[in-house]
């Protein structure tokens, strides 16, 4: 704060005084090393679209393909890196910002990230895939309100109609839907497999270097 | 915030109704298919002492013998995730949190992570060790204030004294060194060459799995 609070208006970027170090490993060479390219998978959606249930087994599927690949949702963001942050509409806009950096941080470390989070504000999604617009792939998982809301595998939509729930996405909170994204999975209709299939084929054309051959597990 | 604040004291954890998906990939699998366990060298000096050098001179060695490896500083952190932070107290315990929480999601991933930054609070750093024990490894780059002073390569120190940098390690600001660290590197009496040989040494000595063979780049 002290002295640095005037510098915000000017470039954003807090601190000062940051020098630049040379001889960092250049991404091209990791993809080279991995057999394919790093980038975001981020998956977007209503709650029980199946977004957590895709992510895993996309990641379980490519890691058995030979991908340097991870998972980035709930579970291992909000009990560690977000652990400060709720659902409010403030809170929901940080930890995306936050999720979109870190995603970012370890896709430049030639691993595939797949996020899956509702991340129901365009204009946060658009902050990631500006910030970072050759590793950001939208993936809109589109199962419609009243299917997720039937399904309701974990009783929240029920809460939310009781109003236990404030700000629950799609009820009390507004999702607003990707307008180009890179693929549409209607969840509601396919099958996970079905999903999981489309997924994997996206990867296939879209990471693999060309004459890469991976090492399968 | 509405309806949460409550569960901080409770839980640490913000957010309620979080669900825990299974199938994930284990650890020890992504350790196996890279050749070497993944962990956080975790790199805490003055300014001046060399971690930035040392980290980016590391990341480059072991990328080139085959490891997963990326280097997390003030260069890829100070810009993205953390730009809304500076250097007052309070910024720089939430700066090392996130770090520290970045670095073991990096690091959970199958990566070595090597994390450069000044990192001068004794609890900041405990705070990522008692978080991620089985991941942290804490190196100290013990170069002494006045050597630091003397080289004084980004001319930070002079700035520093003449009270054109508010807050300064070393000057203004206390750092408070690790009590028992992993490993200590005196890199006020060392070559940089010869710290590096020692980290290299450090890492094939913790991190290589019995019976792996990298496959050097």
């Amino acid at each position: 704060m002290e002295g640095y609070s005037d510098q915000r208006v000017q470039r954003t970027v807090k601190s000062k005084n940051l020098t630049q170090v040379e001889n960092r490993v250049l991404l091209a060479d990791r993809w080279h090393f991995n057999g394919h390219r790093s980038g975001i998978i981020w998956l977007t959606g209503l709650s029980g679209a199946g977004k957590s249930t895709l992510a895993v087994e996309l990641e379980r599927i490519l890691f058995a393909k030979g991908y340097q690949v991870t998972v980035l949702d709930g579970d291992n963001v909000r009990y560690g890196l977000n652990a400060d942050l709720g659902f409010s509409p403030a809170d929901r806009v940080e930890n995306i910002r936050r999720v979109g950096e870190v995603a970012a941080l370890m896709a430049r470390t030639g691993v595939i990230v797949v996020t899956a989070f509702i991340s129901p504000y365009l204009a946060d999604r658009e902050r990631v895939r500006t910030a970072h617009p050759d590793l950001f792939h939208e993936i809109y998982v589109a199962a419609p309100l009243a299917v997720c809301e039937a399904r309701d595998a974990k009783g929240l939509y029920r809460k939310a109609r009781a109003g236990e729930i404030a700000e629950f996405t799609g009820i009390s909170a507004p999702y607003e839907p990707p307008t180009a994204p890179e693929l549409v999975l209607d969840t509601g209709q396919q099958t996970v497999e079905q999903s999981l299939a489309r997924l994997v084929f996206y990867v296939e054309s879209h990471f693999v270097l060309d004459g890469a051959a991976l090492a399968e597990r």
